[in-house]
């Protein structure tokens, strides 16, 4: 939706842009925000895109994740809390595309199921399955952008007795209602944002226990005593989960918050990115242009802190480069640049030095193209007073409230404090006092 | 793996055979059979192929599966019970595999990606993921059989409501384990074996009730108390399932027991079998050989009564097209010889109907090739017994022995009533007295 809003800002602007065509495997645009009760596949039998989850709240304010053209206090007539509910998220991002007019270039229910490069005509074939007619079909493209995201496809380890644990076992992709697990203790492995969110909302509603498994360090907040950490899984007896420092625990479910796999099924290996989840994957010269095929481009691949606005800032750099506005720099230019970017992430010091490195490439990229103007540095202040926040009181973080970088308006604190507040609607969200 | 044996059975006789690939997405053989606790996607991000459950018993006499050159008394040294769970029948089928020596021409973990065929060559390019090496190759082959199942791919109708539904909805597919459902009111949503099978397996293990709901017909047998049967849901509010009779029910969660797709997206429009669930697909001449490209073959995309043997009936009419020893029918021919399958299964009057339809299919097949007397008749009535014990008792129908068509042995009973037996190892299944 990012590059398909660059193009449509350069043509409203006046420019000259080439056809543009978006293939999506899902019926309706809003990628991971678009909820669905489907687990695995759908009912074509792909694979199915959601991880979202009923109940979830944004984990990080909205301050700082704000496009650059368009608050939320447009979207919404008025100022609203810092952390919404998913629905309330899902109405921004959509309203804002929705007025850009950018639909028609969509083609829904076709997944992409194979893209080649073709070095005598220098166009790629792009081949897709129409789910809704159940027909293939193949188009020619002189540029691709691959938009597909990297968090839809579970990374799911394996542990000794998993075989024949009695209970629910399931990635964290799966997860979609902490209904199911009220008065269960549940095992989450993982010490990241899943295992945070999945955890602290199963105790919100019900759950009787949450463990967290980590590999390699407990998380660093103050848990409630419904929380216990545990280093890694050994392995499981019966319900009994058994961990490395020799302790054990009766368990109802595991859930695996063990993250997510680039999966890019569709490119040959000399197209395909092969990485983990990180800031800077290698081979992509300014993060989105792919080193092996300058005219193939990776679009929100990165691990992130800025989420909207650097694809916005990524989206409106390769219209860029299409359009014939900016250069590709030559190789060793490229080589020494992913180098620099990628020798300062491994030298990393923790999520501050973090959140000033996507800061920074997010400002390199956005003073490059016309995208509108974004306070860089103070959405990284942000984000560090939110993990601030979030350190103070896990529990209760959400019932913060910033200030919009954009419009500078403080934000209302929410009616009701989140740990309360189990209605998770748009409505019961924004039936907000005028006054807050 | 019926493929494999039947080129090495003719090899084994003097015949010259040619190459054979076998490309399989598990990481060991077994098919439907292998269980895995994992659901959704695998270790790669694979859509999991595993439709099995723990607790599985066979659901139909094993006597009716029996392979033509392979006894159950010859595997295990001894008759055993008629019904056996599913580490015994895996045990079983691998057992027969390793001695035929062919696992050397099984690449594992290698899923066919996308395969097409080149009129000027005459050879189809086969292109493949090796998973392991992260790495995709095309390989040219004359002939494909398509050997991947039917179900394992689920098909997911929708209900209203279902997004906001607290409980678990899942399909059959990612059913592993009963206990999650102990104390539970569970719905079933279907009315073939696996909502007959599924719903009586968690009963057994502590449900507190089972809903199923049909379509078309309720089902024929007798239910104790804990079961009900409803005609189809039309929506769900919160924990309520309403029911097209006007009645509803609050239930825990939703097993979707609705089928699987032909879900093959490896082929393009021109080679790929469009068909629903049923004993005689179009399109496939001799139900193997694909009308569009004789060189083309699907085994096993029949709805079954035969398994095994007719896996092997289809695999050894295959193996001989291909080694030029049974004719392809002329055109007119094969699709008259299509038709009147095609007739015959529409004029169906039922399971009995369609048990001897399927006899006629298998032992047309068998008689054209060197494949090991089976004594089809006998098999049929196998079936048509077992369709009456089933009516008569449902919950108790696995206690019934039934005489080998092979050896003529009388099974003996089992050591415990199914309703009982609650270990479903192999081991505990074999610790059967001597003399039964």
């Amino acid at each position: 939706m990012a590059v398909l809003r660059a193009f449509e800002s350069a043509r409203a602007k006046g420019a000259e842009v080439p056809e543009v065509v978006c293939f999506e495997k899902q019926d309706d645009w809003g990628g991971l925000w678009k909820y669905t009760w489907r687990t695995g596949t759908d009912q074509y039998g792909e694979q199915v895109h959601c991880s979202m989850y009923r109940y979830l709240w944004s984990n990080g304010p909205k301050e700082a994740l704000e496009f650059a053209d368009y608050s939320f206090e447009e979207h919404f007539g008025r100022p609203i809390p810092s952390y919404p509910p998913r629905a309330v998220l899902h109405d921004y991002i959509m309203g804002r595309v929705e007025k850009s007019g950018v639909r028609p270039y969509v083609r829904f229910e076709t997944p992409v199921r194979w893209v080649e490069y073709n070095d005598a005509t220098e166009k790629f074939t792009v081949r897709v399955k129409d789910l809704k007619a159940d027909r293939d079909y193949s188009e020619e493209f002189d540029y691709v952008i691959v938009s597909s995201g990297h968090f839809s496809t579970p990374n799911v380890p394996s542990f000794e007795g998993l075989e024949s644990f009695p209970g629910r076992v399931m990635h964290a992709h799966d997860f979609r209602s902490a209904d199911e697990f009220a008065g269960k203790d549940v095992l989450m492995i993982g010490s990241s944002y899943s295992a945070e969110d999945i955890g602290t909302q199963c105790i919100k509603y019900g759950a009787k226990s949450v463990t967290f498994s980590y590999r390699s360090n407990p998380m660093d907040y103050h848990w409630p005593d419904t929380f216990s950490e545990k280093p890694i899984l050994t392995r499981v007896e019966g319900t009994i989960a058994h961990f490395a420092d020799g302790t054990s625990k009766p368990v109802d479910a595991i859930v695996m918050c063990t993250g997510y796999l680039h999966h890019l099924p569709f490119l040959p290996d000399d197209l395909r990115l092969k990485t983990k989840n990180c800031l800077y994957p290698g081979d992509l010269w300014k993060g989105v242009v792919w080193e092996g095929n300058s005219k193939l481009f990776y679009v929100g691949m990165q691990d992130q802190y800025f989420t909207f606005n650097m694809f916005d800032a990524q989206a409106w750099y390769v219209r860029d480069i299409i359009l014939g506005r900016l250069p590709i720099a030559p190789a060793e230019e490229r080589a020494a640049d992913i180098k620099s970017w990628m020798d300062r992430e491994a030298a990393s010091t923790g999520p501050a030095y973090d959140i000033d490195f996507q800061a920074d490439y997010v400002r390199e990229l956005i003073a490059a193209t016309d995208y509108p103007f974004l306070d860089v540095d103070a959405v990284a202040a942000l984000f560090k007073q939110w993990k601030h926040d979030k350190h103070d009181d896990i529990m209760g973080y959400r019932d913060n409230a910033y200030r919009s970088v954009l419009t500078g308006t403080m934000s209302p604190l929410h009616h009701t404090k989140w740990m309360e507040a189990l209605d998770d609607s748009l409505e019961a969200f924004l039936a907000q006092p005028e006054t807050a």
